[in-house]
């Protein structure tokens, strides 16, 4: 990668906040990063970090009020249900000042679909911080929200990927980022040199370069990034004309 | 959970930073945070922080900075291999203030696996900041290093879980934390209430509660976290008792 591209983002960032002692613990593996990222990437805007954090009022808080101010969106996953230790959105509003309220929107939609069954518990799914917009929960109804620049989400996957792709499109991102990749079974120590050369005659797009190992032996994969699908295609062709003249197999599917 | 026990957590702390655009673009699912969690639970060290920055030196020096003052241990992968966007270990050095060095025994394993091959790009891969200590890599050969309380361990799973293991039990950890866990096809809205209540009664442990979507219906698992095996035991009865007093079914392994 060039440093100067990262140094001096065009794109909008974007930070993922994932609240959860459960990840922490390796009990769950997170899986909305990845889904999250590559939406964005649809939309032109450019993960640029992505945080770990446990179930604690204080840290939450805190990390909220840090990535807020460093990015122009900032998304939650995780600690939004009927339980006592659901507290992101407590959080939120202290974050941002405000009182937390029942939604009356909110309050509605748990009636709609609970009737009968909705007790105190349930309930509570319905509390954000004043003047919160909700989001849309197909999936189970409790509806996240978004207030000022955060949106936050529901931790199980199915439920956050439906939050995400009811507000994906509302977001202002920039040039959409492409990737094109390819895998060699050659190894990185042979083409270092030749990729660090290639990467400086193509400063448009971001080359990387990361080693898997599969079937007992390494290989590695060659991505190239960038807003300019020309000067993608070009640089794929440059690193596999490179990879085959050191009789390298060259295949277009990363493992 | 409560949020006393998290507050003053008696357990030393950890932080694993994930060094990588690979995982930031959503191209690749990192698969080390679980099993780095699960090893230093073994230990009694708790995983309290997560994040994942991309290839930027800049960002790499701060957030090292601010991880390795706030927490007893800090775990990196990623970046250390033999190409143009592998920038950790000199992102390290300059976190600490030392030279980067050519480390004479890690030129030495390098020799002794490549012979003739041995190259100016592999030859990076020795290079550490001055007094770091290596960690061995019984995989590719390309070793580790750690300084002060910093450990910086390759990205790819298999050569960071080799080099994790090299190193776990040098860790020096406090009680070992242990759970159990039990899922039930009720919904959290129906026992969250009992359930506070039950934490309330048992604050030696920590109760979580993890809704998961199978099979086209909610559910949950109760996970009971502490030191004491006789506490937990007795909260995950208590639990039990509390899911079938709702004619809820239970599951002892969560999905």
């Amino acid at each position: 990668m060039t440093k100067d591209k990262n140094d001096a983002p065009q794109n909008p960032t974007a930070c993922l906040i994932i609240i959860g002692n459960e990840v922490l613990s390796g009990r769950t593996q997170d899986a909305n990063l990845a889904y999250l990222a590559q939406g964005l990437n649809d939309v032109g805007v450019r993960l640029a970090e992505a945080r770990v954090i446990p179930d604690v009022e204080a840290i939450i808080v805190k990390t909220l009020n840090q990535c807020r101010k460093a990015h122009t969106y900032v998304f939650t996953t995780g600690g939004i249900g009927a339980t006592h230790d659901d507290i992101t959105a407590e959080a939120v509003a202290k974050a941002f000042g405000r009182p937390l309220l029942c939604d009356a929107r909110a309050v509605k939609a748990l009636e709609e679909h609970y009737g009968d069954r909705l007790n105190d518990a349930r309930l509570k799914m319905a509390e954000m911080p004043e003047g919160a917009e909700l989001i849309d929960n197909p999936v189970s109804h409790a509806p996240g929200f978004h207030i000022g620049n955060v949106y936050v989400f529901a931790g199980v996957p199915k439920i956050m990927q439906a939050m995400f792709d009811g507000v994906k499109h509302t977001l202002k991102g920039g040039a959409v980022w492409r990737a094109r990749s390819l895998s060699t079974d050659l190894t990185e120590g042979v083409i270092a040199g030749e990729m660090a050369l290639l990467q400086d005659d193509h400063k448009d797009v971001e080359i990387g370069s990361y080693p898997h190992f599969k079937d007992g032996r390494l290989g590695v994969a060659l991505v190239v990034r960038g807003a300019d699908a020309g000067a993608i295609d070009e640089t794929v062709a440059a690193l596999e004309a490179m990879v085959r003249a050191h009789d390298g197999a060259v295949f277009e599917d990363p493992p």
